[in-house]
Formats: C-alpha cells, structure tokens, sequence
C-alpha cells in the first residue's frame, strides 16, 4: 500500500479495458484491479483511509494511507491490491496504488445520496432528481422496474403476442376529447393519447390477434394525489378469440406469476432495500374474482357502511379481504355497471358489462375487459356516450369489415411498481415525474 | 363433408377452447377441427366452394359444397374434417360441416386485401391503414419490427443495460427550441421530446452506467420525404466507461449482429414476402469505418464531383463504395464536424467530434458518439451553441456532481425496418404514421 495519487485531471479514457465491477471483485484477490465508480463515502481514520466506491454491481471498499481529499459523488478509478478483509463489505477490499480523480463533484451535493431516503421529502427527491437517483436504494426501484418490463414483454412473446408500437398523437380522445393535453401540430392541433386501445383493437382485426405495447399514456386530470400522475406508462394487451373476461383474468394471471418470479429472482436486494414482499408466483392462482356487485357487499361488510361505489377505501378493504380470504393482497372485480366504463366496453346483462379490474394492495393496477366487436352494437354505443361515429370512421371500420371477438387490459408501470415495492407515492416509480406543477426536470 | 350452416349471428364466443390454427392444421389430420380466421379468399367452382381462411399463422383452406355466400374479410369459424390435399396450401385442407359467420364484413372494401400490395399507393395504403394492414406481406413489415424491438432489448439485457422509460414532456429542446411540437400543458406550455439524450446520459450518471430505452421521439420538420416522419420510435443507448466512439461503434455492431440473426431466424417468410436480404450477421463485423473527411474523399472518387457535405446522394454513394469494398451496404462514419453536431458532442482535434453516424443501404439509420463529462466544458458549449445554462440547470448538475466519460446512439425503429425489407418509404415502416399532413388514422 503506497500513498495514493491524487490528480484532478479529467480523462476521457475510461479505463474500461482493465476495470473490475466491485461485485467481482473477489474473484481477484491476490492479484491486481482498477475499480471506477463514485465515491460513497469517506472515512478517515488518521492512518488509514477508506473510501467506499460504487458502481453498477454495488460497492467495494478502496483503502488508502492518506486522505485523499475528494468529495462524495467524485467519479475515481482506483487501482491496486485486492486483499481478503472479512470485515470489508464482500470480503475483500482494494489497497490502493493510485486514485485517480476523473470527475470531481462539487462539495454543495443539493440531497446527500449515501443516507437512508426515507429522510427526505417526496419534494426534495423529485426536485434534485438527477442526484437523488444516485441513492442506492432509490435507484433501486428502476432496477425493479427494468424486471418488470422484460418479464411483461417476454411472458407476452412467449403467448404468441406480437409488440406493436403504436401513435401518440391523435385527432380526439378515446373517451370523447376530455382530460386530453393538445399539441401544435403545423397549422392545427393534435392530442397526446390516454391509452393505445383503439390501435391495439386495429391490430388484433389486422389480423395479429395477440398484441401488446408499452408506451406512454397522459392523462390531463387535475388530480394531485400519490396514486396520481399526468404522464404513465401503459403496458397494454389486447387479444382475439376469447370467450369471456374470465379469459383476460387467467391471461392476466399468468403474465403477473411470470413479473413476481422474474422480480423475485432478479431483484432479491432491491427488495431487501424496501423490505418489500413480492406475492408468491403460485398465490397468484388465488386471486379471487368477484362481481362488482359482490364487491360492494364485501366492502359493507368489511366497513360496517353503506356502499355506492368502490372508492379508495373500497379498494383497500377489498384488499384486506382478500388477503385473510384468500392470503394475496388483490382481487379481480368483474361485471362493473356500464355508465362508469368506455363506450367500446361489451355490455352484459342487467346494466352490467365484461369489464374488470385488478386490484392490488389497495390499489387499481389495471383496467380491461372484453369490447363490442359488432358494428351496429359499437355505432349505437359511441353515439349513446356523445361521441360522434363520423369522427370515429377509421375505427369504426374495424367492425364494418370483420372483426372477432376480443378484449385487452392495461397495467401501470408505475403503479406496480409501487405496489410490488410498497412506495408512499406513485411519483417515485416514475423516474422524471409530471404532474400539474411538476415539469421538470 | 355436409352442406354448411351459414348464420349472420355474431357470437362473444370465441370458441377459442377448440381451435386449431391454419399453421397447425396438418397435425390434425383424419380428425376434426375448427379454424378461426378471415375469409381471404373464395373461390366458387361450381359443385364445390373453397375459402381461403387467414388467420395469426397463416391461411388453410376449407371445402364447402355450396358457396356460402361470405364476403372477404369477415370473420369465420370453420369446423370440419382434416383431410391430405397435396394441392392444398400446408398439404391439408378442412372439410367443413359447419361454416358460422362471427362477424361479417361489408362489401366495399376501401381496399383489395388479397392482392398484390405493390399494386397500390402508398397514399392509399395510409389513408386506409385498418385495413390495408389486413394484407398479409404489409403486416409482415410488423412482424419483423416486432423481431427488430425483442433482438435490441435483449442483446442490451444480455450486456448489462438497464431499460429506462422517461419522459417524453420537457420543459425546452435537447437543441434549443427548434423543431419542437409544444403541448398545451395545464396553465403553461411543454414540449414533446426530439430524444431521450439528456436523460440517458442522467440515468449512465446516476449510476446505471449502462442505459437503453424504446420511445416515441418527435420533430416539427417540415419535411416530406420518404426518410422522414414527424414522430418516431427512438432505440436509445447510452454507456460510461468506454475509451472512444470506436467502442460505441463495437457496441452497435454487436447489436445489429444480433438484430439481423434474429430477423433471419424468425422472420423468413416475411423476408421472402418482400424478396428481401438480411446481411449475414458474421458481415457487420467488416463495415468500414471512416473519418467523415475520408468519407467526402470517397464520395467524391466515387461520384465525380466536388463534396463539402455528406448528402443523401453522398450516402448512397458510400453505401455502394462499402458493398464493393467489404461486402456490406453499411458504413461508419465518424469524426464529424463541430458544427453539424448537437452541444453535447465531445470535441476532437480541429474543430472535428468524436461523434459517428451509421449508414445503411443509403440512408443514416444511427446517429451517435461520446459526449462531454466536464462541468466547464458542456457549460462553455452550451453558451456556444447559444443555450442558456440556466435552462438547462437539472442536466448540467449530472457534471457537477461527477459524471464517468460515456456516450451512446440511437437507432431510427421504423428506418433500421424499411431498410431490411426495402420498402420505398419509411412511413410503410410505421403503423400509423404522422406527417405534416398525415394526422389519421
């Protein structure tokens, strides 16, 4: 162990060529390695000194004879000897023969980023999102997040689905042109979607009959709430020749086991930072499914009030049943009235329609249901809604032209995310937040 | 074989517990079985009536005593017998007993979905899109992009990249406010993004190092021609620690090494729908890679003229020179001016850029390079570029507060697509695609 160089000079090598990931690390002791990452954390002992690097794969512990003066957040590379200290985080840690500073970091770090978050206001991590991202374990829901899109997208391609990417910008709303946000197109306007579903019914009658896309989705509502945001993205699914919505449950279900394995496997310390429990893949089986209607009672039953409608607490207490019902925290709730769903649902008996939605740890996490697939039964439906069929045309073509039965669902990124990780608000699953204020960065 | 029973009736049963796909049917042979699908085709031949019925595999033929009067594209189940017709597509063809109608489709197709797709407009083409996807080789271009989307995403999985999802709203432009679509957002006003850039490189800075995402990006150009549209899907990369653009031009070349393996694995029937050559994966290691100031000197030699910039001539002409010279239609081309890049370009010596560009068959489908990681030096280029610092507060911090050298490209989704299968325009690439004055479907 020699004294520690210390330069402040930038480099544009990057050294990438002889680098070791502090997670290998071990796989190297007795021998040479150069470690690059950030500095953690400095802890000057008067002797010795330890700077804690971290990288992609976690963090490896640098000691040096003398402080080498540099801030938390420096980006280093250091290189040396890796020696076995059972006391050092892994195991071993790296003597060091020189630490090079490639990229100083200002002293006036706006958030520190080597502390436990839950010290820090929702409003000071979004507002220093570029640093506050740096937190391990805020970081950490990302790499949730990055499990949770390949197991929904390969679960789907092993199903037969065929992704599709569809437009953003539309003429009008799928739900007659409110809560939309209008875009300058040229010389007119334009709208930012709320959801792929009148595209995604056009590639299942193109003749696709699996598809699903992940995109965003905006919703121009309002609503501040920690279940609210006005950007999201939707992971969409629609598919043909299906028989009822007991079809889009069972799809559902699957693709959810997959999601809680792949999580489960993959993410084993990202759920450790949270102290979050993913459901067991083979409870998912369990879910149970009731009719809006027995939905209600359950929740009058469980609240000792009368109920209208499911509202939030609703959705709660029906959790709650679930769990000590059935030992997972969700439900599917199917045959929801007609008025509170979109034009294009398939109505059922009595005022009811094949809509569900899921529920999950109190919260909706996704809406779906099977769609008219008649064309007279669509036209009289859109007109009944207010929306106006010659605005509709190309969508309405669909059905003029052959189309079969089907219905689709859509999950939230964001909102599983939250669930699975047991987040305060759905802001934090999203990694550059908008809402009414929120604009940056 | 029975006459068959035609009925108007529209079912929500899928009948989806019984069906055999067309690509499946030989394996039912001597049984029965029940095909659900599109009628392709009829073909009345007096004491016998054959339809061609379509579906997400592929077409099978069902024999019917008497013409049952369906029009092409509706929607059909067929359940019959399983019977070996060499003549038959797939050496089989269903005896129907029973032939339902699920959903009939009108007489008037605005467009032939049995014919030979050359034979119309791209005009009519997109302004018909529900239905002209119908045809069987325009919606292999999306089977294809659907293989291009799985190959990208996992080859960057399999190398360590995290998929990130941000946002497409910002507050101003990556390059200043021009060519940006504002969005009427709440009290104030947004933009739509011209590209992740700034939050790849703040998510490679907050630690991930190694980023990926698939998006929508958009441009207010005013262009029309066939290698532009004003909304596009962007495959983003971005990676710290690496040396040079030589390392980013490895990457891509791994990556499309990938891409096009998989593409010729799955996709062949729909390469040969559109007589269409995948290059050999092995070939991507040989594309040239050259200075931009070499590339003017082979455009030059190559076309006889004076060159002072790359063309879309130019680029065809590079595109040839690399075919003759390495056996592959693709070029690297790097070392680009100062000038003709955005802010965050690194400079290289003599007002060059350590920036490159991939052209493929004629046309840039990359565009990409390393980009600055000192504090003073993006600030200094920001200024020169005439960006207010100010402004751009949240991405000049990731500097601030240290940052690895990196860099990254994307990929244009819809011209990486019209590329492999030749299409004329890179709007047949894109599902429903926005132009100036396309704004529908």
């Amino acid at each position: 162990m020699t004294s520690a160089r210390v330069t402040g000079s930038v480099s544009t090598n990057g050294g990438a060529s002889m680098r070791t990931l502090a997670a290998d690390l071990s796989g190297r002791t007795g021998g040479e390695a150069t470690l690059c990452g950030w500095v953690h954390r400095v802890r000057d002992l008067g002797k010795v000194c330890f700077v804690v690097v971290r990288d992609r794969s976690g963090m490896a512990q640098v000691v040096l004879e003398a402080n080498p003066g540099v801030t938390p957040e420096s980006v280093v590379r250091a290189t040396g000897t890796v020696v076995a200290n059972p006391k050092a985080p892994g195991g071993v840690e790296l003597q060091a023969k020189v630490l090079e500073v490639v990229s100083p970091a200002a002293g006036d770090l706006p958030v520190p980023v080597n502390q436990d978050p839950e010290k820090l206001s929702l409003e000071a991590i979004l507002d220093n999102r570029a640093i506050s991202l740096r937190n391990p374990q805020i970081l950490s829901i990302f790499k949730v997040q990055h499990t949770i899109l390949a197991a929904f997208a390969d679960h789907l391609r092993g199903e037969g689905f065929t992704e599709i990417k569809t437009s953003k910008l539309i003429g009008t709303g799928t739900e007659g042109g409110t809560g939309l946000f209008a875009v300058e197109y040229f010389d007119g306007k334009m709208y930012l979607t709320q959801s792929p579903q009148l595209y995604k019914q056009t590639m299942v009658a193109a003749g696709l009959e699996r598809v699903f896309e992940i995109g965003p989705a905006y919703r121009a509502e309002k609503h501040d709430t920690p279940r609210h945001i006005n950007e999201l993205v939707s992971l969409d699914v629609e598919i043909a020749w299906i028989e009822s919505e007991q079809d889009l449950m069972d799809l559902e279900t699957r693709i959810l086991a997959t999601v809680f394995r792949r999580v489960r496997e993959a993410n084993a310390a990202d759920l450790a930072a949270w102290k979050a429990e993913v459901p067991d893949p083979e409870a998912v089986a369990r879910i149970p499914r009731v009719s809006h209607d027995e939905a209600r009672e359950i929740v009058a039953k469980e609240t000792g009030r009368k109920v209208y409608e499911i509202t939030p607490e609703g959705e709660r207490a029906l959790c709650d049943w679930a769990l000590k019902s059935a030992g997972i925290e969700a439900v599917f709730v199917y045959a929801y009235p007609r008025k509170s769903r979109p034009f294009y649902t398939l109505p059922a008996e009595g005022s009811r329609t094949h809509a569900f939605d899921l529920l999950f740890r109190g919260l909706e996490i996704t809406s779906g249901g099977m769609r008219i697939n008649r064309h007279d039964e669509i036209v009289e439906s859109a007109k009944a809604f207010g929306l106006d069929p010659a605005g509709l045309a190309d969508y309405l073509a669909i059905f003029k032209y052959g189309c079969p039965p089907h219905g689709g669902f859509a999950i939230g990124m964001e909102r599983i995310t939250q669930k699975l990780l047991g987040l305060a608000s759905v802001k934090e699953a999203s990694l550059f937040p908008r809402d009414r204020k929120r604009t940056r960065p």
